[in-house]
């Protein structure tokens, strides 16, 4: 832990006092979004102290040119970035003539944020001792509103608390930005054109390279103790890329001067390009229309809805409480699934690291938490992304010499093209394929909706053998196939050869491909016969896969009784993490890359990232084994290892160890445990925190159709529950020391396996068991 | 081959014929050099097409900031670069009042160049059709003295052929230039002064960062049909950093004007920073005491000394004679050994690319040419750069954890700190230790002179040794030492485990430094006392190295009978070169890099590195068994890479592969054969091309003190021979079809084998065998 300022509230994240070194971690956690829009905390006004400035839009993102020490063939050219958008949130306050300004003001006294996640608003309150002795006590709201997704609110309120003052109010609109993150310092937007009346104004602008069209809108009205003004005059300033308005309140001394300001983006992805500016002002009618106060109560019915099948609660632990609301919160912040060309960046709108939005973690880590807590075309959604993106998938894999259709899904991406650049990640961490196969694999399990694999489904896992199939390589030495030349999910090994999880992963998309191949050919004929001509699918390859499958080659200590991590593991120094100076961590920090690279230590979950995959086809025995073998040499160093290692400690019934694990993945940006949330925060891992409850705690598991449920309780808890919607009906299980209760809330009865026993749940009926 | 344009001559590099497309090539390739400068073949006036302009200072480098894409911890911050320097060669000319242009003229006519080897000079010399209409016949002699090695001198001669001419020289010295190589294109040099009179002078300017200063100067003589002409006014362009001085003179149709320009540099590095005007004055008035005519005279006398001990001989192919004339030259060029700051740059003073001045090729190919054909202080020179810069390899050791005086010399360096910045380079190519203490072995075996090492070369040995031992991982699995992650001499493996090669050199490294501290703690016994001191050696360190060094492990296939380059490279898939599609070459322009990792091709030899560094410890059975096993398979996509061949070739009595091995080799930068000669030549491959005669063909090897010979012919040569300094006195190799002559020119008899067979040289008289 590095931080513990956040107050742990069950509903809300709440920050009190002001401290100038915790405003970029703030404007981190306090950052709010709607799926379509982000915006970090940065405050409304002039903030002339440390910040980082972070405005985004929903696949609106720049190609970034690559910057590289030494190129090697196959690198991409770009790397497209999430980038920073124009600013639409920005209003000056001025005081009897002074600029309200936090890092000059000579007192403030109880600064308070507070997001509620409850309702999905964020709320600032201060009082403030200007330079000119004016106190003002400032109350601003913020939301981005769910259900017009291109809007955004704002009520801004200052009091004079001892004296009358003049208030005035400049709000702008701004493209003039930077990105922090930035290979080549270059701009990234182009102004347009802009527009503007005494209320409103509109800069519309682009993005270089994509040309990405945005309109960044503002509609301003004022009000006096609550009362809006009629009218107030304005004095406008335009530049090429910043409208600003600025009007001027007269207030007496416990008065309050209010502007309500709306704001935001119509884009080029979603309106005619010379449609931008209509529609903004179509937005903005509609805001006019709904007003304030109805836009607020219908943010709050929006997010009651998505609580209503997300929440987590836990009794008895509040600091949990709040970190799995937290993530719940945030991801929901960041995709909802409404738009198949979106996907889940690992900053969310939080930040800008990392660049891409699209990870291997969302099938791994992010599908999951989509697939059970909403409805399932969310999660189709997710894999239609892959699909949508498979031609490019193809042409990557060319790029690196296979053919015929073989098809390899890109580290990192905004639209299918490969943006990384080192060679051991992009060029061989090539695993992120096997995630894309079982994702589909985990939709059918988890959804029982088979349609999605002759539709879509089955062109990509028939790309993802095919390269799977040409990248073995057959060893005369070992009468094997062997896959050489990988980096698995541990990082820290680059270029071994049969990483377990790689050659485990590869067999198993080659056989499941072949498998679906059978059952469409089978039973959608013509779904078969569309995908055999698109695809120039032989009749001979599914068997060839399955050859290059059953003959895949697996590392394997007899001494140890474990499958190696890969080739030589055995040859390192086996010295565990926990006789290691802690002066030597984060290793990341510390050692050089070869140092890291020859030690045995692990970054994430590798082998055990299989195990959790596919945990049935193994023994409890076996996992024990791989788990003590493996977790001592865990470092955890990656966002996305310790939910994995909680769920399969929960497994072995070791709950101390599943909850010291939960812990630290759930409150990893709120205590700031990697000391980096000013960057951002990890969204993809919050999925993961969503997983160590559900699957670890719960033991939910999806077998034949059935659900299963093993639930432990950690001691510190009272109770917990989750809801999850299974096939279109929603399950509660609410966990207690003394019993698990399920309840239905739909038409059918659910068939559910307790620790090995079944039972029904019936619709209405809570059971106990 | 890519290009044959230049003419095949004995002692000179020739071209004729004026081709736009031809003039970078030809800039690199008539570069001329004399160990303290060296300047690229540009054109003296100004050129307007393509070219690359080039002037190098030995020894004064920029730490331009490292670019890279993903920063890994212990990377250094700046890459020491190789410079462009101040201009001192520049003569614009005018002619009637036209600016004098190559690139702009209506005709050129038998335009030729000509670096004239044996005497150490360049000449240019063609007529033109200005677009005036004035036709010209232009004659410029340049060259850098030996002797006065701060000296350049240019004689630039223009006559008009068809009418009376005003013929304008306007000489200039320039700081104000920039780099080809650079990463954020920064300028290098800061100008601080400048200086001048009617015919001379000066910038002073420095570098920036390393703050090397340095004045650029020239001095002025004007000529009329080659008479001095006593006074002509003068008009001068005097900037901040560049001063241009010009001069008119009238001459009639057929008459000469005359142009001496005297230029070149002093540098901080040898003289007090406030005194360099005044030592470039010094400069100038000797060479001007001395005069043109004595200067071209001093310079034929100073290449004369360096032929007598250097050259070979090859009858009866003219291409092979010129090649390896071109190569001895350029060696000579770039470096000379007086000097134990300076080291020998891969591309020495034709070109900027890979920067830094210093890498293994010093060692492992450059050396023996040096120790062979010149006096031993040359060779101590060599080594001594390495023990002066002992500590910033122990503190490049400790930045990658190592410590106790463990010591790793950088990949890359200027001035001993690493420049590279690659972690499968920077961190893993390791194996560069060991051709370090390798050359300190390989100087005694060969001179004889074992006080280098209780004087120097023990530190060094010390400081390898413990990084081996450091380096080394116990293995329990394997009840040996292990090397884990590595990159060996072919740099298309990356991060493998148990590369042959550096297992064998660390195993001999370790023992070889035991001998030698036990050696020098009985026979030298105060400087074992002192070094003892500065080292804290512990009395148990030596036998520690020799059990580690007797317990390493080497891969091995009882199948192959093979020694393996690393471990699991039989898991490859085992297609011949041969049996490529020759579109697919070469392979690091057409292939990804992971496909090249995965394959079994090798860059430049790797094992048979080993088996050239310690033949005897092999068989020939051993070198034939593993020169047909790993050449199949090799690409020779280094430089470095066809002489080893080439030398092991014609041990096992294949003459055929080894004289085309030697023809590319020889022929490596004349040619063209890697389509880049443009961007500089290869400087350290073409030790490796002298090496292919005096040790392939000839035979030649030092064992126990004794010369052994086996000569051999290539079929296409009537007959070749060499020289070598052996111990003080100078043998001479003439090798023919019917037999061999040796000749020496010393005092005592030489004891030489030949094809086994023992005999004795005795001075004077020549011996046929």
């Amino acid at each position: 832990m590095n931080q513990d300022y956040i107050i742990p509230e069950a509903w809300s994240i709440v920050e009190e006092g002001f401290d100038k070194e915790r405003v970029k971690s703030s404007e981190s956690l306090f950052s709010i979004g709607n799926g379509a829009m982000g915006q970090r905390a940065n405050f409304e006004e002039t903030y002339s102290g440390p910040t980082f400035q972070g405005s985004y839009i929903a696949g609106v993102y720049y190609p970034d040119k690559t910057r590289v020490g030494w190129w090697k063939n196959g690198y991409p050219e770009y790397f497209a970035k999430v980038l920073n958008a124009p600013n639409w949130i920005g209003v000056d306050v001025g005081i009897n003539g002074e600029k309200l300004d936090l890092n000059k003001c000579s007192a403030i006294r109880n600064f308070r944020r507070e997001l509620n996640m409850k309702e999905g608003w964020y709320h600032r309150t201060f009082e403030a001792v200007l330079q000119n002795g004016t106190e003002i006590r400032v109350d601003v709201r913020r939301f981005l509103s769910l259900e017009y997704d291109e809007l955004g609110v704002i009520m801004y309120e200052v009091t004079p608390l001892n004296r009358d003052a003049k208030i005035s109010f400049t709000p702008y609109v701004d493209a003039g930005i930077t990105n922090e993150d930035t290979n080549w310092d270059e701009k990234f937007w182009e102004p347009l054109e802009t527009r503007h009346s005494e209320k409103e104004a509109f800069v519309v602008s682009r993005t270089f390279k994509t040309h990405f069209h945005v309109a960044t809108y503002m509609h301003n009205t004022l009000f006096r103790n609550g009362e809006e003004i009629a009218s107030v005059p304005v004095s406008e300033k335009a530049g090429d890329d910043r409208i600003s308005l600025s009007y001027e309140i007269s207030v007496a001394k416990g008065e309050k001067a209010g502007l309500q300001k709306f704001g935001g983006y119509t884009a080029s992805m979603n309106h005619p390009q010379d449609k931008l500016v209509h529609a903004a002002q179509e937005v903005i009618g509609k805001a006019v229309e709904e007003g304030y106060d109805r836009l607020l109560e219908i943010q709050k019915k929006s997010w009651a809805e998505i609580w209503d099948m997300a929440d987590i609660t836990i009794e008895g632990d509040i600091k949990a409480q709040q970190g799995i609301r937290f993530n719940i919160f945030q991801l929901n912040q960041t995709y909802l699934g409404k738009d198949a060309r979106l996907n889940i960046g690992p900053k969310g709108f939080t930040g800008e690291k990392y660049g891409g939005s699209t990870y291997w973690d969302t099938e791994a880590y992010c599908l999951p938490f989509y697939m059970v807590t909403k409805n399932q075309e969310v999660a189709r959604n997710l894999l239609s992304y892959r699909y949508n993106q498979l031609d490019k998938a193809i042409e990557n894999a060319e790029k690196l010499g296979f053919s015929h259709g073989a098809a390899l899904y890109p580290m990192v991406t905004m639209n299918g093209e490969e943006c990384h650049n080192e060679w051991e990640i992009t060029f061989e961490e090539i695993h992120r394929n096997g995630a894309i196969a079982y994702a589909i694999y985990n939709y059918h399990r988890y959804t029982g909706d088979y349609s999605y694999i002759p539709e879509k489904g089955l062109e990509v896992l028939i790309g993802i053998a095919r390269f799977w199939a040409q990248r073995a390589t057959f060893s005369t030495a070992k009468n094997k196939y062997v896959i050489l030349g990988v980096t698995g999910p541990n990082e820290y090994e680059n270029n071994v050869n049969n990483n377990w999880y790689t050659n485990y992963v590869a067999k198993w998309c080659l056989e499941y491909a072949a498998e679906q191949v059978e059952e469409v050919k089978k039973h959608y004929v013509s779904d078969f016969s569309r995908i055999a001509a698109k695809t120039g699918i032989e009749h001979t390859e599914a068997a060839q896969w399955k050859a290059v499958g059953e003959a895949m080659y697996f590392p394997y200590s007899e001494t140890h009784g474990v499958y190696l991590q890969q080739d030589g593991f055995l040859d390192k120094e086996l010295i565990r993490v926990s006789d290691l100076d802690p002066a030597q961590r984060p290793l990341n920090q510390k050692w050089s890359w070869d140092r890291i690279l020859r030690s045995p230590y692990i970054k994430q979950a590798d082998v055990l990232q299989g195990f959790y995959f596919f945990e049935d086809h193994f023994t409890g025995e076996e996992l024990e084994k791989h788990f003590d073998f493996y977790e001592p040499f865990t470092v955890h160093e990656s966002s996305l290892s310790p939910c994995v290692h909680s769920i399969q400690a929960a497994r072995l019934d070791r709950m101390e160890q599943a909850y010291a694990f939960y812990l630290r993945t759930s409150r990893l940006d709120l205590d700031d445990y990697n000391r980096e949330v000013k960057e951002g925060c990890h969204i993809t891992s919050m999925a993961g925190t969503w997983m160590s409850i559900v699957e670890g705690f719960g033991g939910m598991r999806v077998r034949e159709d059935v659900l299963h449920f093993s639930p432990k309780i950690p001691e510190q808890w009272k109770a917990y529950s989750f809801k999850i919607n299974f096939r279109g009906q929603l399950l509660s299980i609410h966990v207690k020391a003394s019993g698990t209760e399920f309840e239905l809330d739909g038409n059918t009865p659910v068939p559910v396996v307790i620790n090995g026993r079944k039972t029904e749940v019936h619709p209405g009926t809570p059971v106990t068991v």
